[in-house]
């Protein structure tokens, strides 16, 4: 780790997104998805399971009503494990209870951080009204000490911290710091901020390494690294320690779940079952990525910003590895992460089934905000065509082009058939849904969109990063002065990125990514004296003049990719991708039976503009072949198959199931 | 139906089997598999699950004789329902209850059955005592009134028949009497076939069309064609009855089964859920195999043996759809069907995964029973063609070579690394097992195997069916006298086949089946006009001179097999086959990585001589070719693989994983 790398994300609001292409998704967020999510969270969405997010609060908020008026004639609620779901048994007569999943509350948090982020580039008083008025009622709840779960306030505090690794306690706490401090950036409002300081310091006074502390940690990991964010916020150096005693105390001996859920300590089963958890091992110790896929990069993620944060060599060591462990072994061409739906988990290494995978939305998240601190460590571009990859294909697909569906399952391949009928294929959906009763992906890729400029753009003292191209106002402070830069671009469609920098006196010097997907790029507007090129960044050091302009051309080439010849399910078989974006095959374009479809990899692509339910994209048309279909029963003597010449219709992956249910595929035969 | 094709089994009695390859088969079974099957049903193997099964035979019969010794003092035991598989607390300090899974009774009865065959091929003083005495201990548990599952008697009578659906109690009775019926046509003792008629007679009494009697039936089939062979034994018309009973009650509205577990009647996943049970549509509706495969082809073989007994074509027409669904859509090539764990079940039309494959050994057994009925109503060589490959592969799979392991699931294609790893795949083992507490595989396998002459060989008034090549020497009744028939085979390896016919004047015929996988055929000893070709079958009527030879010869081509296009998995792939063998890749002849081979279709097999532990077989060598490794990270931008030249060695699929833990791979790319 050489600290002079090191480089935090850019503030939103030191930059305005005006890109095309990422300000429309924003747009979508800001239009649809917030507004829904409100909706959801008080229960208004006529079909969809309630949520129970905001009364739950209430409740909790009347019960400290009461309590204080009530004095010491207060009776404390007894505990009720009404299951991982608390269902109502009466929609009609609800009573003071708490219902809905053990973590609805970070439903709040999710909402809170996308709002946020949005209100940093489009401001809403009204929208800033209604996010007070939540932020009412979950101060309402929170408790004198500082607590402020609803789960624990509503069906008793005596059973707090008892199933840290199933219920779900500290990851809503994690998901509060983050929307509070979220809300705190954007508005400069602390009242969410110091209710959540409040609850940290609560928890920091119960768990750590000092004697008498509970040593436990985090089931569900994301409060390592928003302690960490906490941190950053407001200084105090003990989150930041606590944030480190959650990732060291992490898969010690003997195991703190089994002592939590009475299991037998010397199970032999335990490693297995604890990897599920990335609690199987210490972290520094841990080689392979394994277990629940988001779980595992929130936890990586927070154990970078921990790295980070303390010069931790080992603990970047441990990064390192499970990093190439995922991009090595576990991922798929789209970023997409998890090659199993049980345990919504990493599989072996290559196993990579395309029409089981799991590929969780949520995960391809989560492996963006690993990649952007590790890219806070060290600007590689490797991190950064990963995090790239993930945000144009993995994630984006877990929205639909309306903004109004979800997928939470992101396959590579897709007969809605087997989707139907086969259960081993029922996590795979062919169209995107509504909106989930367990509603992670959709509130996850809300924050993630709504803030994308900050994975685009990040800093050091006198650097300014550009890890994406993407259309923007910049703002950089140098220890000179303040720089304007301004960047259009015209990704993911065309390589053409022109930046405007007035930076005079600044001493700013711009390291702008070569992303990987280019062979030669041209860069006009300096000369060569004035450029390096380092781990895949092109850093330009020169005496700004009062406004100049730099363009960067990356061209953009068709690529027929291969994967590893160990990953069984894809030899003979090709994906094609343009840019950072990776194509598939639609039945929509292509007709039923696209596993018939073969690839000729001497072909000569041509892109063509095609619009897609009103979005408009980069299609690619490909020489290709079509298997005749025969009529031979189930097993006939092979005989050379006979192939008619076709064109394939190659559209973004990320705009597939757009136009109802359909065959999908990204791996296709080359003959 | 036409009745004059008509046609049963020739009795065990009057043939001995003396194939080279059968007789190997039987003697393992008879002096590995019966044996250590027995010490399993007495709790005697070291290390294995017990069984309880001839304990609770003992427990049931103390009942019975404190019952009688205390006469109204004694205490009818209570119900207790223990779980599917009762387990003591303490193996040290059993109790007198009911131990094992609810349908443990069914292990001795298919002990006794292949007993029972085993004695007709092999006349043996010793397990005869044994197996008398088996039969003591059975009868002795008998009810007063003639009723005999252990479980209820041990539990308490007054539960019985009140889960038709899950507790297998018809499906031990039906197993009782192919036992009972089995060890009678033997030995000519009655004592456990009275005991199985008088259990059946009670059966009869309590279900039925009549008013009042119960309108249930088997929630696992088998005592539908049980019932028929009880039936085509004693000649007793009542027992024809209640099978075409059982068979046209089965799913007919309101289910018997909802009402029977207090379900919702009107609940609209019925339909699906009783699919397992084959239950979701009256038989006679029913088009598409579904559910639980060993099941459906126990079910579909009662109905094919009620049709024929009845003369019910609209029976014998959803016989014959339900055929076609399976062998057209739904059986891998190597008559292995249940493309699905998820309720060792059918999964949709030409859904045939190779390495989650299901593919159990029962339900290849079962289709040799249905294709085996199918063949008693009409003689076309499609039925045995289909049965065939089931003995020589899916079925034959399921067997170590030395007779003392065994496979449940028959994948077609295996990774180790991914049985252990990845959870999708746990039911699938690289290696055979020991013996399993449910073991319903092994004792299928003893009883198929021990009478299978009575698969290939049948009859009815003057023709003598050969539907399979086996060494034999049989006895023919006709009309005018009894014909002796030698047959010597070297089939599997060799289509050779000489018949040696003794039957002067009596006016045999002889059928032979033409198998599928030759072209052309030759015959001598008999003239153009004594021979005449029908539905695959050579009918061969002439006047019989005091001893006769014919020759066959089947020419045995290696065939390269192509899988119909709608089945995904093996577009451009085949399969190889010689004879009715199915051949496979193994890791131990063709090193690691069977994905990167690819098969040469212009290249010239070659025949092997190959010994796998001290098993002699025909391998295949086949010129191919291995794609090259290449180190290139987990994608890469496409080239033309490389490929270096490489024979490739087949071996038998029923031979493999014999040699250790290794991958194996049936379907292979073509290049």
């Amino acid at each position: 780790m050489d600290k002079r790398n090191f480089n935090t994300p850019l503030s939103l609001r030191n930059m305005q997104i005006k890109d095309p292409f990422w300000k429309g998704e924003m747009e979508l967020v800001r239009t649809e998805v917030i507004p829904y999510q409100w909706n959801a969270l008080n229960d208004r969405v006529e079909g969809a399971a309630p949520s129970f997010c905001m009364r739950n609060f209430k409740v909790a908020g009347k019960l400290n009503r009461q309590r204080r008026e009530q004095g010491e004639a207060f009776q404390e609620p007894v505990y009720t494990f009404r299951g991982f779901e608390a269902l109502p048994e009466d929609m009609e007569h609800l009573e003071d209870k708490f219902y809905g999943f053990v973590f609805q509350d970070s439903d709040f948090s999710k909402w809170i951080e996308a709002v946020g982020y949005s209100l940093t580039q489009h401001p809403d008083p009204e929208l800033e009204r209604i996010a007070d008025g939540a932020i009412d009622v979950v101060c309402a709840a929170q408790q004198e000490d500082g607590y402020l779960d609803t789960y624990y306030i509503i069906n008793g505090r005596d059973k707090s911290f008892t199933n840290l690794r199933d219920h779900h306690e500290l990851y809503c706490f994690g998901h509060l710091l983050e929307g509070a401090v979220a809300y705190y950036e954007a508005t400069g409002k602390d009242k969410l901020l110091n209710a959540a300081r409040r609850f940290a310091d609560y928890i920091e006074g119960y768990f750590g390494q000092e004697e008498g502390k509970c040593k436990g940690y985090p089931g569900h990991e994301i409060a390592e690294m928003a302690l960490v964010r906490l941190y950053e916020t407001t200084g105090e150096e003990k989150y930041l320690k606590l944030s480190r005693f959650f990732i060291d105390e992490r898969g010690t001996q003997p195991y703190y779940f089994a002592g939590e859920t009475h299991e037998d300590r010397d199970d032999k089963d335990a490693f297995t079952r604890y990897q599920y958890y990335q609690a199987h091992l210490p972290v520094r110790e841990q080689e392979e990525a394994v277990g629940h896929a988001v779980r595992a990069v929130y936890l990586y993620s927070g154990m970078a910003d921990v790295a980070r944060l303390t010069g931790d060599e080992d603990l970047y060591g441990a990064c390192r590895k499970l990093w190439d462990s995922i991009v090595n072994e576990k991922m798929y061409v789209t970023a997409g992460i998890g090659g199993t739906h049980i345990g919504e988990a990493f599989s072996f290494p290559y196993d990579l089934p395309d029409d089981t995978a799991y590929a969780e939305t949520c995960a391809s998240i989560g492996l963006a905000f690993f990649a952007r601190r590790m890219l806070e460590i060290s600007p590689q571009a490797e991190y950064a065509n990963v995090m790239e990859r993930a945000l144009y294909n993995g994630i984006l697909s877990g929205m639909a082009l309306d903004g109004k569906s979800f997928f939470y399952v992101n396959p590579l391949s897709v007969d809605p058939l087997a989707c139907k009928r086969d259960e081993r294929k029922f996590h795979v959906k062919a169209v995107r849904q509504k909106w989930f009763g367990c509603a992670c992906c959709p509130p996850n890729l809300a924050r993630l969109v709504s803030s994308v400029g900050s994975y685009a753009f990040s800093e050091n003292e006198d650097t300014l990063f550009v890890h994406l191209y993407m259309g923007a106002e910049l703002k950089k402070q140098t220890g000179a002065g303040t720089a304007q830069i301004g960047i259009e671009s015209e990704l993911p469609w065309e390589g053409n990125v022109r930046i405007r920098v007035a930076a005079r006196g600044t001493g700013l010097v711009l390291a702008l990514r070569i992303p990987d997907w280019c062979g030669a790029y041209t860069l006009t507007g300096c000369d060569s004296s004035q450029k390096e090129e380092k781990n895949g960044y092109l850093y330009i050091r020169k005496d700004w003049e009062e406004e100049e302009i730099l363009t960067l051309t990356f061209p953009m080439e068709v690529r027929l990719m291969a994967a590893n010849i160990s990953v069984r399910e894809n030899v003979g078989k090709a994906a094609l991708m343009r840019g950072p974006v990776v194509y598939c095959l639609e039945e929509a374009d292509n007709g039923k039976g696209l596993h018939l479809l073969a690839l000729d990899p001497q072909g000569k692509p041509q892109v063509r503009s095609q619009e897609i339910c009103g979005v408009k994209a980069q299609a690619v048309i490909m020489p290709g072949f079509r298997q005749r279909e025969e009529e031979d029963g189930l097993y006939h003597e092979w005989r050379r198959p006979e192939y008619e010449e076709r064109e394939l219709t190659f559209i973004p992956y990320y705009m597939w199931a757009n136009r109802g249910e359909n065959e999908m595929q990204v791996w296709v035969r080359v003959r």
